[in-house]
């Protein structure tokens, strides 16, 4: 039984007030908040068991590696990983996507090879291909979504030619909450034997993630937003691509052996983890993830769904509000902007003024910008934790932004 | 005035026992533990003031922003270098040197080109340059240290050629505590044209540190073993040579604008800074160094420097002990392995049956190992908490070891 009341309590943060009203944290795309749980065992295991890991041999060092190696079987049952192994340990999908564009794509793309992207992207999933574009020829395909934001597999598909070598997209858009079926683009792309990435930083969140059912090749995740530390994270990187990669940061943890002359490197997945890592931060991701396996995922997409449903009712019956596509299936994140001239970073001031935190900009998608006709957005993002009441509230603060900027 | 008891009491975890005796911590480098202090402002983050930086506008966000990035003026002031805008946030020294190789390096050095490191370096300070070697043909010159562990600057300026291209030294190393004359370094460099990049992710825990007064183009830290959390460092690049990079990790936060065909980037550090970074760990660095800075960097080393002369005394007193070589100038940083055959790891084992933590293996420097005609050794490395009566639990420890072992 979810009771988001009980979910509540474990986040200390929420029972806080922001200028006199209590906190709506709508800024769930750009990160998420953490429960006591996860809070409490960084603290312990700081007060506690710390040591480095992979490195002594003595008791804490023991423990902590324990605990921070515990976390790779955690990712993959998340993410239902065929095996441990093909879990990389990152700082967040940031750097998982460049770990593939480095390791994997760099030495394998021509001038003139392809990579489909869709419209929707994060930049963190636009950006390192720019850089092959930029480095080395590499064109990239776009493809755009529909007017009410969704983003049919079809059309992903139709993108391919003799020359994509790569197909990199989002599960779930951080900006319209867009839904991709990226289980269909991965069938029909295996078809045609092209490679697969999926951006699963907003998508793991809300629903329940299965890459072997997907079955793409590369799936990233970010602990941040899922309810972790920051600076913890993972990709999910299938057994054959691993071993067409070469490895992409450099030092201790990722070689076998080092002379003057020589270098040969650790077995995947260390071999693409240098240096020490962020022993407490990943430990904390364990946690949070434990966290959200022990409430459910599919309760947790069911309640979202739900708050989906009734605040995407309310804001399209807002004359005054442009409310951008609402795709027929997607997370519960909403981008606005007021008809007339106000500013989206105003409207996220008057509605910081009651409680209310929802972010406004561009979002990290500019090129989605673009496509929609506007520069910034005002964004509301909902986690596990919020409420109808919530949703009230950020319909009541539009309205004041509307009468002060309307 | 020091008082090393004070100090030890800000450290939760030094008032445990391993195995049933008081931890003697002297993994420290490895990692270093975290005080109270530092532990305490991340949960309050946590549970109080956490939001994404940089990308809302809210409350949150803005308190969240501000803290995160008050830590850049922290290390500027830390390294005492000249403008705050020269720190660029990282992971560690690892992706910070990972950061040079990738950004500056690769694109700079052509074939035939010469990178000169000491035998010295960690693997974080190898393998990212050995990646030009495979990569781009770029060849390696080596500089061994004298018998008793020093590095003379002579010899690694006399190793410098017409096709030098960088100098990669670490500031102390990780193995001997080698204190290594950077300075001297960096002026007979300067004269000869060639930058300088040196890995203090040692020597900044133990010594004060003045990138300015060293005159490098480049300096790397570590946040995990400047007592602050895993996950956190810097590196310090002079403007000139920022000038000279092109980014390295490509996503939010780095660009300026993004188009379907163009992207182009912000302004330094932001360039080299891409997506959600480590906000709440960085925020704990700021908050170490602060610590560090209360008690003065010149006090920890007085009392480090006390605390080597005390420890070497009593190890060189062992005729059973194989110490390796220990330079006039260094921290307390200590290898050593047993005559005869008895393993390192055996040691390591040992010792921690008296709650004494020390590092057996190779330390992420082979190449030295090689040179020292050993595969690993146990090392005891020191922290400002260490005590001499800590040193006397080692050599009580190590007498053990040889009774059993020897």
């Amino acid at each position: 039984m979810f009771d988001v009341q009980t979910i509540r309590a474990d986040f200390p943060i929420l029972s806080r007030e922001v200028n006199g009203k209590p906190l709506v944290y709508l800024d769930n795309g750009a990160s998420a908040q953490k429960p006591r749980v996860v809070i409490d065992a960084m603290t312990r295991m700081y007060e506690e068991d710390y040591a480095n890991v992979h490195r002594g041999l003595h008791t804490l060092s023991n423990l902590s590696t324990e605990k921070y190696e515990g976390v790779r079987g955690i990712i993959a049952r998340f993410l239902n990983a065929p095996d441990e192994h093909e879990i990389i340990f990152t700082t967040g999908s940031t750097e998982g996507i460049n770990l593939v564009s480095y390791a994997w794509a760099a030495p394998r793309l021509q001038a003139g090879d392809e990579i489909v992207l869709s419209v929707l992207e994060h930049h963190a999933n636009i950006v390192p291909w720019h850089f092959l574009r930029e480095r080395q020829g590499v064109v990239l395909k776009w493809v755009e979504p529909e007017p009410d934001g969704s983003l049919p597999a079809e059309k992903v598909l139709e993108a391919v030619g003799p020359r994509t070598k790569l197909i990199a997209v989002t599960h779930m858009s951080n900006v319209l909450g867009t839904l991709v079926d990226v289980a269909a683009i991965s069938k029909g792309a295996r078809e045609k034997g092209v490679p697969v990435l999926v951006d699963g930083s907003q998508a793991a969140v809300h629903m329940p993630v299965d890459v072997a059912a997907i079955g793409c090749d590369f799936y990233a995740i970010t602990g941040h937003k899922l309810y972790g530390p920051s600076g913890s994270g993972a990709i999910w990187i299938a057994k054959d691509r691993q071993a067409e990669m070469r490895p992409f940061l450099g030092g201790g943890d990722m070689i076998d052996t080092v002379t003057r002359d020589t270098v040969t490197y650790h077995t995947p997945p260390m071999k693409f983890e240098a240096g020490t890592p962020g022993i407490v931060q990943q430990y904390g991701l364990g946690v949070a993830l434990d966290y959200l396996m022990s409430i459910g995922m599919k309760t947790i997409e069911a309640h979202e769904q739900d708050l989906r449903r009734y605040t995407a009712e309310k804001l399209q019956g807002l004359n005054w509000l442009n409310l951008q596509g609402v795709p027929p299936e997607g997370g519960a994140i909403f981008s606005m902007t007021l008809n007339g001239p106000a500013h989206p970073h105003d409207m996220s001031t008057i509605l910081d003024k009651r409680g209310v935190a929802v972010r406004a900009g561009s979002h990290c998608a500019m090129p989605l910008m673009q496509h929609l006709g506007v520069t910034a957005t005002a964004r509301a993002s909902f986690a596990m934790y919020n409420t109808k009441a919530e949703a009230d509230a950020l319909v009541s603060a539009l309205e004041l932004c509307h009468d002060l900027l309307g």
